[in-house]
């Protein structure tokens, strides 16, 4: 075969087949193709797309480029949950336990924050103590013992991938559905989970911003699966404004516990149990939604969720005291109110903005390097359709400093749309995707 | 600016302004921007498409990203002439003295044969003494003393052209007529010359398939010449069938000898006086065709433009003993016909086949690094249409040994298709784009 052979397929339209993506895969990740044809190739797959069997043939050829993790010997099925990313997205917090409370083994690998979007690994990290790093040994201990963990990414999981994307980010070929259900399933599919269910966020602060576009990589995302041989289904999650209150680390595990002991806002809990409701179908553990339901709702209830948490916290090495009295987790020194510039009905939060004031207060990070401050944030006091007055907070700035605090007030305000009328909340899940 | 950003613009369809374009090519021809870059931008302008600004502008571009020639002080207005690559076209040796002959300078910049296709330069270097790589002053000293000089491609003209043609030969973006039209036409602007005729064929054998892919290549190619401030028209014509009857470089050399004086192949002189009358037009030297060809046909018959040839070999260093007499010229040791395997008519000619066998004889180039020999090649002794009898010759191999021209007769057979009724032989001009 030849690289230049191939691309021509694919710029003329046609669809390539198996044995061409692996070696094209293959020789990328080896070093034996080079960027610029990889380039080439990936503009031409943006222009001239691929349908859904070159887009699992893709997907697996860079799931095998690197380490496949298989847990079968420890648990006969293990459940994985992937988000395209979101602001205050504490879920995996919540529905890890959960779903490890009703049987479901989770053997999870998340990642650290970048951008205006946090990352589960670093608010994992505001609990002292706690440890993300493990070892190949401990995580399997963790899975056999307490049937859950949530690590850093370790081993070398779809290295084509990495190398792909970086290449991507550089040459404007980043925006192609096929490609981007690929990057995220393979990583998956590395990481050995037999159910899959994938939240797919919706919105301006969203990579897909249109319904129809998250709608389009959800069913490229579930076909994958079904070719791979994984069971996947997706939420199409609206990302209008965050979710729950609480934006920074270690707030959002605070917001978490209080979910996980029978408080906690309403919309972290229902996508949550929309989330669980399709593993545990998945897993066909019950056979619809009514039941699936009933039965997370039952391991919220009993406390056994909760329960599952406080293990996975001291199996990972976290001080106990702070999740049991959580007001003593890190906090920042400096706490200021934004107000509520005139009365009306909070019609629109811009996530992303108020991620990125997160962000600044050293919540997140810019550069890869950057060390991050896990008690800083932002404490939203109203959300979308409650109605607000001239003076009442919208929000309160938890910052390390009261210049930091000030710095990002003024972005602030332009986050928040106030409306006249009232205004109603978006629905939070718009449909569910399935194989 | 930034490469991803411009890279985006045209993966998504909008045209790329003049300064975009300069700033890209010039920081490729610099080394600034990477070749993954570069060939991602290249495959979004190959299923996006340039208009014929941004056409212009990046021929400009890499136009001036080397040595532009200016003849101005030498001469007010010199011509050049470019044909997209054919086999046995031998058309420059004929054009070039004949435009001399009547008037109109010509500074022109050959290439050497690589493929099946032979080059003028590589052609010229058949007659004994003749150099090719002439120094700028000798370069300027002939079209000042002669009004006409052909010389190997010197200096550094358009090395960005150069870099991105090589890019776009292993990444599968050379099939696209802005891209194929900008190449081609940023060596002629930097080349310096104020009229330009491009003779642009088609058919199985040329780089461009249909009349419909020529004719767009061509108002392409006139179009940006409009843009830089040249006159510039094309003429399509077919390469249904080789040029004249000799194929192989001093076999040609002795063809045009004949052309130039007064004998030769009616297709060839024809081509030429349809290419010649176009440069005497857009030098404003007649009005009209007829006249054009009335001036051109003098300039020929009266033995002027055999003068001009003559003063071109010998300024060049030739020995005119060898012009003189071309049975002198470097002659093959074997002969060795090839019959018809049945009678009937001639009905189509590979000129791609023939050009292979050529260079299989060692009359061309498969790697840029080939010596090649003049001596060899093959002479046609039936065209299309032309009535043939079982047993009569086809044509003549002209070999360096026996082996040699046994080797290649094989495969020339299967260059002939012979049909039961007459045919008529394809017209050789189709028609002229001007600006």
């Amino acid at each position: 075969m030849r690289a230049v052979e191939i691309i021509a397929k694919k710029r003329d339209g046609a669809a390539l087949t198996s044995e061409e993506i692996a070696w094209l895969i293959a020789g990328y990740a080896a070093g034996d193709i080079a960027d610029y044809q990889m380039s080439a190739w990936a503009m031409a797959v943006v222009l001239r797309g691929m349908d859904d069997r070159e887009t699992a043939d893709l997907t697996i050829a860079m799931a095998r480029s690197g380490d496949m993790l298989d847990l079968h010997d420890i648990a006969p099925l293990t459940v994985d949950k992937h988000s395209t990313g979101g602001v205050g997205d504490k879920t995996t917090l919540l529905l890890a336990p959960l779903a490890a409370a009703v049987g479901l083994p989770v053997a999870k690998m998340s990642g650290r924050g970048l951008g205006f979007s946090g990352g589960t690994i670093d608010k994992l990290e505001s609990i002292p103590g706690l440890r993300t790093g493990l070892s190949a040994d401990e995580f399997r201990r963790a899975v056999r013992e307490v049937g859950l963990v949530v690590a850093a990414q370790s081993g070398d999981l779809a290295p084509a991938d990495k190398k792909l994307y970086a290449l991507r980010d550089v040459t404007a070929t980043v925006e192609s559905i096929p490609l981007i259900a690929a990057s995220v399933m393979s990583k998956k599919l590395a990481a050995g989970a037999d159910c899959i269910v994938l939240d797919v966020k919706y919105g301006s602060g969203a990579f897909m911003h249109t319904l129809a576009d998250a709608r389009t990589l959800a069913r490229a995302m579930v076909a994958i699966g079904s070719h791979a041989g994984r069971r996947v289904s997706a939420v199409l999650s609206s990302m209008q404004q965050p979710l729950g209150y609480a934006i920074g680390n270690a707030l959002e595990v605070r917001e978490a516990i209080g979910a996980l002991r029978g408080g906690g806002p309403a919309d972290l809990v229902e996508l949550c149990m929309t989330l669980g409701a399709q593993l545990v179908q998945l897993a066909r553990l019950r056979p619809d939604e009514e039941s699936a339901r009933a039965l997370l709702r039952a391991a919220l209830d009993s406390g056994a969720a909760w329960e599952k948490f406080t293990q996975m916290v001291a199996e990972q090495g976290g001080d106990l005291a702070y999740i049991e009295h959580p007001d003593r987790l890190p906090a920042a020194p400096v706490r200021s109110d934004l107000f509520a510039p005139r009365s009306g009905y909070v019609a629109a939060i811009d996530g992303q903005a108020l991620g990125m004031a997160c962000n600044a207060l050293g919540g997140g990070r810019t550069r890869k390097e950057d060390r991050i401050d896990p008690r800083v944030g932002l404490v939203l006091a109203a959300k979308v359709g409650d109605q607000i007055t001239q003076g009442a907070p919208l929000l309160t700035i938890h910052a390390a400093s009261p210049e930091g605090a000030m710095r990002v007030a003024q972005h602030l305000q332009a986050a928040y749309r106030i409306a006249d009328g009232a205004v109603t909340a978006p629905a939070l899940v718009e449909e569910i995707v399935t194989a």
